[in-house]
Formats: structure tokens, sequence, C-alpha cells
């Protein structure tokens, strides 16, 4: 196991105060885990109580009594025997199954506080009292080793901070998260639907959520026609053959659906666009002047996710990457890594997202994981090095995170309530050029191999999209927002000039509707907001006749009276430009 | 079997001579069957010969030689028995297999037309001295029934007129057509793979075809917006339940793929969208004031095909539908109708291309076939056959081919040879908005079942590339061209202008390249003839000087030497021009 940091030691020893005081208060409970997570930990109980959040209260009570007591918390070297006889008279099956896990080179150790033991290799904090703030936040099922053929088990959620107001400050930042959770605002606007009728972990985009894919696409597509990219159609499914020399099977064979056969072969609904993008390179002969080749397809891949993992559009069983791949020569490597690197801050730049990303190499102790000789490794990594120490990026480094075939580098982007979400990649591959015997005829005349960079920016449009809703709360800017605009005409009277109105938006393809509902203009101001809509004009009977629009802005509120022509000019500029 | 028309006789009479004269020249082969076709007919054959287009000669002398004779083909009836005794005499196994398939109700016929005997329910021409003109064409390997674990056969096709002059006239079409033959053109020009390593009937559109698919969706979607369409996107797997609600399953189940399971439910490649665009409509209460509601898609849907029948683009086994349902109510059946009928002309005469269309309506002989009673068809049939009429529309009437929930008006588009190819269609449904249950709240506060239309307007976009890459030959316009303009410098001097041109045309959006190769400027014109680009722009020393370029276009040739900036405002104005 990693060390843990000092907040992961922190939550940890808090899980096990956790562990302990429901073992006082319902004696007859066994205990799987209770690790640290990113936001605060969790505990897995199998119990006869249906724990509910009105339990807390009490458990918390219970907690604060450990934490007074300031137990110790002490560690203890055990043999296999001991640990087994100890967790067989305390009657706890799973820690039973758990020590199963246990390697015989590795050793085993117990953490006592008080009269509690867990099988556990830490570490821990000193002792309970160091527990300076923490609170329980939720509770819901969990299946023993998240296998659904296991016994059902009930995970209680927490967290723990070094101070109360770091605490205060995360909980506040949970509830302001909660209010932007893109399943709600999702539902609230009608952005799409998650039917179990259709399938669980597929979304249907509706109306409004389809216009916000629709504009990620074509800010993509702009990027690439600048960027000398070319778009290919791949299909669905595809010949199993093709995942079998690729690699991905059985690597990525978890993570597949079922084959479907067809004329007694093998298909696979596609895991990966990356070779069908291969195949494209090689429908012909390639010579060096072709070189570099950069394909784009917002290609549909499929993986496998427990239904119980699904959530929303970030966790799903189908989504869309923004796909690329580009085949280039070694010399071309670093400068088409650095194309594709300014590219993703490009795009993220519009939507003023910040990045992070983190290179992943090899583990220098252990290459053998890998496939490729180090004269390939070696230039690969040197390339990664050099474009990010060139643009002067902030950036972690992870020893052993490599994909197989190449190291990569993983952007992550930072959303306006400052968490962390998990963008596209750039990744280079030497292995895959390899596999499907990909050439170039080189100015010596002689079959060289490329090399192959696959990236993506957004990764998964779909996840992208719970991404930019939480990041704007469901307010889009004007480019992006599904509805741009709000037609308010004051009376019946004014319908006419709103239809007129209308006719012009259309025109110039701006997103517009007309509200004809029989309520006072308050009403319908108040509607427009709660549908997130940008602006508003609004037209009564003295607009109508100087042909001027009140304008309402999200962001400025009311911002008076304007000439039709000029606000119309003002919209389409808004409805543009997206930088 | 339906009654032949006179030109089937002659074809099918002509099959007859062709089996007779290769029983005369190759006396052990044995006959399967011999049927008129569209454009002529085949007959075939297992045989010890390899046959060959080399022996056309030869079998055609022979079938002239029994023209002469002027046989005449009588008709006598059999019993089962003497069938048997004759085909088993022959040595004839597939007669005696084919036999077996006629029913006990039925009558079994002999034709004869000198020393040959045919089993055949005809009809025929009086003799073989009527056949005026007739022609071998090809010969290709087929299944005994298509069945690929039978005996493989080798099939001669051959086609016939009444007059040389027909077919002199249809020789030339077919040698025009074979020359527009999308598969061809698509490999020379690079628009789509088709792979076997992919899957077979799973084209991979390269970048060039990728261009043109992406030229037509947005030719669709400007389309779209006009008519008040909204966009949705829909998983490319659903819930089998979906689809046995709608009646597709088992309806469509022989087209459909064998499903995945997943957490113990069955999931479909969809083979519709329809069921996906309903859970659509049903996302939230719908009043009389949301209706219509149009949802378009381009939805990739599956269909299984026999490996033998997969052809291009034409027969696949995953196509993407310009698909769109509208939901309304009674009273807006017919302007919604018509505007789908609008659609669909105006898009088709950007192209330049006519329609046909087909009135598909109930069987009025046998209205069991469908459901849904007679109320809700005559309004239906009574809104196509008013929409016709009212716009003077050329039709035809296919009694019993309505589909099984409602009447449809099916469209067909003449290429530039005369060719008829299937578009899409609108369909009038009754019976989806009753088995889903679809409901809206009228004025009257209560609740009313919608109609919904289904609607295409290509049908499938991959079939309809293959149409229009014939219908141009590959010579697409302008704002349909995967390369716009071939930028020719005379020599390298000439090559940054060629860049400052190609950049300026890159801001436009114009998709251009540049010819940098060391060949004469006769060899890059030719080249780029051959790539069909549309116009050239070829910079000399003289050109540069001056800030022209000398212009070639495909349809004018030389066009002479025009300032740079006009030439963008040219070029710029024919790639966004389509109608």
């Amino acid at each position: 196991m990693n060390a843990m940091t000092p907040l992961e030691e922190l939550r940890h020893s808090t899980a096990h105060i956790l562990a302990a005081a429901v073992l006082r208060l319902y004696p007859n409970t066994r205990l799987d885990i209770g690790p640290p997570t990113s936001n605060g930990f969790y505990y897995d109980f199998d119990s006869e109580h249906r724990f509910s959040t009105e339990d807390f209260a009490t458990i918390e009570r219970e907690m604060q009594n450990i934490i007074s007591e300031n137990q110790p918390f002490i560690r203890k070297e055990v043999t296999r025997e001991e640990a087994h006889t100890l967790f067989r008279d305390l009657d706890q099956p799973f820690k039973l199954s758990r020590l199963d896990d246990i390697l015989e080179s590795d050793s085993i150790s117990i953490y006592t506080n008080g009269e509690f033991n867990d099988l556990c290799a830490g570490s821990h904090i000193e002792s309970t009292g160091k527990v300076a703030a923490f609170k329980l936040t939720s509770v819901s099922g969990s299946y023993h080793r998240g296998d659904h053929t296991q016994p059902m088990l009930q995970r209680i959620y927490g967290t723990a901070f070094p101070s109360q107001q770091e605490l205060d400050d995360h909980m506040e930042r949970m509830e302001q998260a909660a209010l932007r959770d893109h399943r709600k605002i999702g539902q609230e606007l009608k952005l799409f639907s998650l039917d179990s009728k259709v399938g669980s972990g597929l979304p249907l985009l509706l109306p409004k959520g389809a216009v916000i894919r629709q504009q990620l696409e074509k800010l993509i597509n702009d990027k690439l026609f600048e960027y000398g990219y070319e778009t290919l159609y791949s299909p669905h499914i595809g010949n199993i053959d093709l995942f079998k020399t690729s690699g991905h099977y059985p690597y990525y064979a978890e993570s597949m659906y079922e084959p479907i056969t067809i004329d007694e072969r093998e298909f696979l609904l596609k895991p990966m666009n990356c070779p069908m993008h291969i195949q494209a390179y090689n429908a012909e002969p390639r010579s060096y002047r072709d070189l570099p080749q950069r394909y784009a397809e917002f290609g549909t891949v499929y993986r496998m996710e427990q239904s119980g993992e699904l959530s929303g559009l970030t966790r799903v069983r189908g989504f869309t990457q923004d796909d690329g791949h580009v085949f280039c020569t070694r010399a071309q490597l670093k400068q088409e890594f650095t194309s594709c690197l300014q590219l993703v801050q490009e795009v993220m730049a519009v939507f003023g997202l910040k990045t992070e990303c983190r290179i992943s190499l090899r583990d220098p102790n252990n290459t053998s994981k890998y496939v490729g000789a180090d004269e390939l490794w070696q230039p690969a990594e040197r390339c990664i090095r050099e474009v990010v120490d060139e643009l002067d990026l902030t950036h972690s480094v992870g020893l052993g995170e490599a994909a197989f075939y190449g190291p990569k580098l993983d952007f992550m982007a930072l959303d306006s309530l400052g968490r962390s979400w998990q963008l596209g990649t750039i990744q280079v591959d030497f292995s895959l050029p390899e596999r499907f015997k990909l050439e170039y005829v080189g100015n010596d005349n002689k079959p060289h191999r490329p090399v192959m960079i696959h990236r993506a920016v957004f990764g998964s449009i779909e996840r992208f999209m719970g991404l930019l809703i939480e990041h704007y709360a469901g307010d889009f800017p004007t480019w992006l927002a599904p509805e741009q605009l709000r037609i308010i005409p004051i009376s019946d009277a004014q319908i006419p000039d709103a239809d007129a109105l209308l006719t012009r938006c259309k025109a110039l393809r701006i997103r517009a509707s007309i509200d004809t509902q029989k309520d006072k203009m308050g009403a319908k101001i108040r509607r427009a907001r709660l549908d997130k809509v940008p602006l508003m004009a609004i037209i009564g009977k003295r607009e109508a006749a100087a042909s001027q629009v009140a304008v309402r802005s999200r962001k400025e509120g009311d911002e008076g009276t304007v000439d039709i022509d000029a606000f119309l000019k003002r919209i389409d500029q808004e409805a543009q430009s997206n930088r």
C-alpha cells in the first residue's frame, strides 16, 4: 500500500473511530473495510440495523466520546494464525476473508484503539484525540468487494479535517456542489433523460442537451480544421480480430461487452476507436510526404460498468470521445505533441477552465510491465518532458502510470468550485504501429515505422457536458445556451411584433422562443430566469411602436431599451463569440 | 406467381434458351433456376466446366441457333409423379428439390422448347424466334437457395430486348453506370474503405468521404432549423423491451442482430430510432401548446444482411438515417405532412434530383393485416392523397404496401442516368402512439393521443452518398467536393505564394491543398483533374508578381488570370451556395 498523506491518515483514523462507535452501539455488526477517499472516508457494515441519517447524531456522539478518550492507535504485527484467531473470536467473517487476500510475503498488522481492533496496514494518527473536526455525511448500499453476487452491505460516509474551519468550508463547497449536481440541473433544464426503459447508463440527450453537444462539436470541428485534422466516420461494431491485433482484447476484455456473432464471426461494440483509425491509415500506401496524417472522429465507445457505478453523464455505458490520432515520423513527434497540447489549452480557455496535468511514465524499477525497447521509450518520455518544460506547465509526475504501450500526459480541469475533473489525454505510442505493421516510405525510399499519438480534448463529451453543467451551474454563456433569447410580449397585441423578431432571429440562427402564456410580465421574466435563458427581449406597446425592445440579461438585469437592429447585432456577436 | 410483363416474359424465355444452349454444349450440367430480373435475367448452373466471359461467344452462338430454330414454348401440366420421373431421368437434382417446394394445392407445369424441358410456372413468349436482341453480360458465384451451407453454383447473367436498338441503348447505359459505380469511384477518390478486417458491410468513411457526409449533415441541419426541428442524440443500444413495446420485436426480428446481455438484461443494437424518440416525447408531460414536437437525429441503425447481399454503401450492416419524428394533433397532421414533403423536395432540388413517389395504402380486400380501426386509417390515407393532389405530384399507388401501422409515401430519386434510387419515406402512424400510450393535454384539459409522422429525407446517408457518387460520377459540385481547390505553383519559387493563398483559403474554411510535387504544370493539372478537384489556381512568376492566379475550372477549363481577391470571393460563393 502507498504511504498515506497526513489528511488521509486523519480520515482513515476517523473511519476506525466510526467503526468502534458503531460496534459500541450495535454490537452484532460485522465490519468490512473503511478506507479514506478523496472527500473523506467510509466504512462498510453488515448489520441487522438499517442505518439512516437519523442515526448520525447518536453515532457522532459516540465517536466524540472515543475522541475525548484520546485512545492511542497501536500497531502490532501478528502471524496469520493470530489474526485468524482474533477475528474468528470477534465473529468478523469479512475480516477473515480480507485476511486471505494478504500475500504470504507481506506482513499482517492489527491496529488497536481502546477496545477496537482492525485488520489494517495503516497508517494512522497518534491517537483519537487528534481528530479536530469530523462529520458523517451519507449512507448507501454497497456490495462486499463491489460484486453484486456478494452480500449487500451498508456504507456510511463521513469526512474529517484538521480544523473546524476547514470542515465548514468543505461542507459549504459540498452544498454548492449539490446545488450544481448535473443530474439535478440536467433534469430541471431538460438537458438529458436517464430512462431505465432505454437502458441504465445510456443517457438520451434531449433537444436542449443536444444543442450543447452540437456547439461543443462545432467548437472542436473549427479547431480541428485550423489544426489540420481530417475527419473519419468509423462503424460502431468491429471484427474482434482488430481488437486482438491491437491488444485491447484481452487487455481491455473486462471493459467490453460480449461479442455479437454475425456469419460465424465475432464483432464487438467498439471499446476504442484507435484500430479503426489505424485501418484508415492503412487504406493506402503512405510516403513521408503524407505525414503527419491527423484523424479525428466523434467516436462512440462502449465500456462495461456495473449498474451500481453508473452516474448521470459521468459514468455511463456508452460515451462519445472527441478522439484523434496523429501518425507522424519520429522527427515530427515533438511538434505534433506540442500542437495537441496547445489544442487542449485553447479549448479549455474557451470555458475559463484551468487545467492541471500529470506526466505518466514507466516504473523505472519494473520496466518488464511495458512493451517496447528502452530506445523507443526514452525519446517518447523526453518528448513529453521537454514540451511540458518549454511551455512551463504545472504538472505532477506518476511513475509507473504509463500506458503499457507508451508514456502519456493526462489532463484535469478545475471547475468554478475548484473541483478536479478528468479530461482527455495525449499518449505517445510506439506499440500499435508495431503490432499493425504500419509503414511509410521515407525519402531514403525505404520503409519506416510511424509513431502514433492518441489524443482527446474533452475525453468523453458526455462527461464534459456534466462538468460544464456544474461549472456554469446551468447558466451557460450565450454561445452555448440551448435557448439564447426569450422574447416576451407584454400583451397579446405584441405577439405579431414578437413573431417578426423571432423570424429575424431565426435568419441569424439565434435560438429564440416567444413566451405566449397568459401570465403577467413578472411571471414571464421569472420563468425565463428559471429556464436560465441568458437574454430577454421584452416588447410592450411603446417598444413595438418604436421598433425597440427592453433588454434584460442574466448578468446585468435590466439593460434599458434599445433599437431592434442594435439588439440583433449584439446578440449575434454574443452567439458567435466563444473566446 | 404474379403475371409477368411482356419484357419479363421475353427475358425469362431467353433464360430458358440460355439453359438449353448450355446443355447442348455441356451436357452434364445441372440446372437450378433462371428468372427475369430488373435488368435482364440469369440462370444458375452446377457444372464441372468453370464458366467465364470467354465462353460467352460460343454460348451466344448456340443460343442464336435455338432462336433460328424458332422452337415454340409449350406448356404442359403434369402430376407430381410425372415431373419427378422426368427430372430424375434427366439427372436434375435441383429441379427435384424445387419440385418439393410446390404446394399440393398448386398445379405443376413443364415448359418445353425443342429438346429442352424446364420445371416452370411461366409465362413465356410464343417461340424462341421472337427473341430479337439478347446478350450475356457476366458470370458470378451464387449459392443454391442463397444459402452458404448449400452447394456453390455458377450464375450467368444476360439481358434481352424487343429490338437491337433498345439492347444497344441499355448496354450503353450499363457501361456508363459501370464507369460511375460508386464502389469503383469510392476507391479511386479514397472516399471510403470496405475492409474485411473492420467487418464486411461496415464501411469506414475516409477523410474525403467524411467531408461529403459532413456537408450533407450540414445541409440537413440547416433545413431542420428552418423547419423547426429539434435534435436528439440517442444511444446505439437499447433495452429489448423498448422494441417489444414498439412491435419491432418480433416484427423486425430477422433484421436484427442477437441481443447483448448486460446485468441480466437484453440490449439490442438499435434497428430503428423511433422508440428512442418516443421516450424523448415521454420525458415530460405534454400540452397541446407543445405540439407539434419535431425531433431529428442522424441515427445509426443496424440491420442483418447476408454477406452475399452486401454491396458498397448501398447494402450495409450499419447505416445512418437522417431520421425524424413529428408528434402532432390530428388537426395538425396535414400541415405537418405537407412540410415533410416540401422538405424532401427542397433537399432533392439541391442536387438536381427529380423524385417519384408512391402512395402505399392498405389492401382494401384484406384489412386484417393491419392494426388500427378504419376511422384511424381513413383520415391518414385522405391526408396523404390530399397533399399529393394539392401539390400535383406524379405518383403511383401501391395497394397492400402500407406499413402495418399506417399508410406512407415513399420517394425514389432519378439520377443523371435516369436510374431510380430508393430514398426516404413519410409515414403516418396511429399505432405506436397507442402502443406507447402517448398523450397530450388538450385545451379541453383532457388527455388526447397524438399522431406520429416518421420521416427521412435521404433514408440512409450512406446509400445517398452512393447515389451522389454515381449521379455526379465523382465530379461533385464545389460546395460538396472533398477538395475544392488545388493550388499549383509552377516552380518551387512560388511555394511561398501558394502557402499565402492556402492560409487565406483556410480562413474562409475552403478545402484546398498545394501540389508541391516536382512535376511539370501539365502533370499537376492532370492530377488535379483525376482527383476531380473542381477548381485550380495556378501561380507562376507573373501571377505571383501581380497578386493574381490563373484559374482552371473543371467545367470551363482555362478561365484566364484574375486577382486573388476576386478569385477568393468567387470560390467562397461557390463553396457557400448549394442551391
